[in-house]
């Protein structure tokens, strides 16, 4: 299963809430030909695709702990357990896309992650919000397994404060 | 501007709720090597793609209408408005996946779509909701058009009833 | 390695050659919105992956060895040691192109298949070499393996007689 | 017809040869988790599509022709007429491969290319021959086009002397 067990629950819920840093996570794609449509702009499923890079590239680049150590000398994994994404505005060929990653939540195993995606300019392509879940891939399915204590704390980094009413 | 402009509007927000067809359109797809990942597991951007697949064959094979003649001859298209997935079982190399389309509601110029994906067995693989908009993109951006009135009425067939509380 | 190690030799090479089946493997992909570019033709890449899809069903198909059993179960698979194409006209949008597969040689651990894509009336997309090395992938790095002989069977089913001068 | 119709004829083949300056294009390209298969190595479309990223990097980067330009403004293009490519050994996930792309000839209307790809501490991954044609896509086909005399000279830079017999 992927679907994490006991919600989500940051440190946020605490009713004395540690501070968070809120950090943010930024990477940029060209929009390649290949990626794009006969209608001359993004073809959608490859901005999912790079929602999932910038995931990808934040626990290579961010978090010491890469999808290659992870995945093919841990059998561990991070696989999605959904994905919603909001289309804002058409992106072209050629177009430097800004993707910005934030946690909004941390749970036992998963991780609830703010993505936004916009043009240099400012000008808005997605916004997504997107699960992922720590597992054991080493058996016949993904098993949810607690995020080790080094990789909470380097995703906590970049946990982002709700305002709350 | 990819949203839609009037919220989505079925008959079946009316007070008298006309009849629906409710028809499903259904189609499967085999779980190719290059669509699963190192964990073995679908790549989970390919099963997006293949929602996307799911409404380009339902246009070509059930609504009268090809992506081709949409696209090419016409300059319209139908790009997406927004997307969300929930992952609830892993699909693996050589799955065949059935995905199962259903309109939820239909707006001036949008539609909202059901679509789940499970295995020939009954276990399921995700549920989707996808809105598309139907435009102009014979101009520098896509500009949303009310849905003519044959395309509305093919499309018709497929919207579901809901329950209300 | 992925090479072959001992150059193609298939029966043909005999001086009293077997006789050789000669069958086809044919296979239809309709090419879809997101495989065409802004050009609103085939982005040659998805091309050259259907050359690989096409091998993929043959193997599921006509070999009675799926892709599924040879990697998942038994860790081995058909790593590309070269794919040759030659783009013969554009494919476009909902165009149906049939690929046709015929085996032009059997070596040792690799197979060499000659691969065309035509439309459906004949005119031609593209003609492709493409040679597959039969490796034990269970250790670090692919290891080739002598293909086996109920596969090797298989395969001759599909060697096309060469003319020779 | 993608083709080119002269056959490649390039300065090294005049017998004063001008001298050639051979400059090497070199891009960097991670391999990423979706861009491997379940054997855990690249699959090998996906190689391929980077050789399409090199030549449109080169274009975009160094020639004073982005991909925008020729397609969207100007309705041209640099189909693919052929890719000929030999894998000399596995990529893997987080893999960064380098990719070094020179000219082999330069025709009317086509270029030759020849594009390899090292890991850094220089094992091989790929050698490819690719000829790409440049077209007018305005029409229902494309077009071979000669190549514009500013876009000539700058690939020129990049044509590499032949060592004949």
């Amino acid at each position: 299963m992927l679907q994490e067990e006991d919600g989500a629950r940051g440190e946020r819920s605490s009713s004395h809430p540690a501070p968070v840093s809120g950090e943010i996570f930024e990477v940029r794609y060209k929009l390649r030909f290949g990626q794009c449509d006969p209608a001359g702009i993004a073809f959608f499923p490859r901005l999912v695709e790079m929602v999932n890079w910038t995931v990808e590239d934040w626990f290579d680049g961010a978090l010491g702990a890469t999808f290659h150590q992870i995945h093919i000398e841990e059998k561990r994994g991070m696989p999605a357990a959904s994905v919603s994404v909001d289309f804002r505005g058409p992106a072209r060929l050629g177009d430097i896309v800004v993707f910005r990653l934030a946690v909004a939540a941390i749970g036992r195993s998963s991780v609830t992650l703010d993505i936004r995606a916009d043009h240099e300019d400012g000008r808005k392509v997605l916004t997504a919000r997107h699960v992922i879940v720590h597992c054991d891939l080493s058996g016949e399915a993904p098993k949810s397994l607690p995020l080790p204590d080094d990789l909470r704390r380097a995703i906590g980094c970049y946990l982002v404060a709700q305002t709350t009413g």
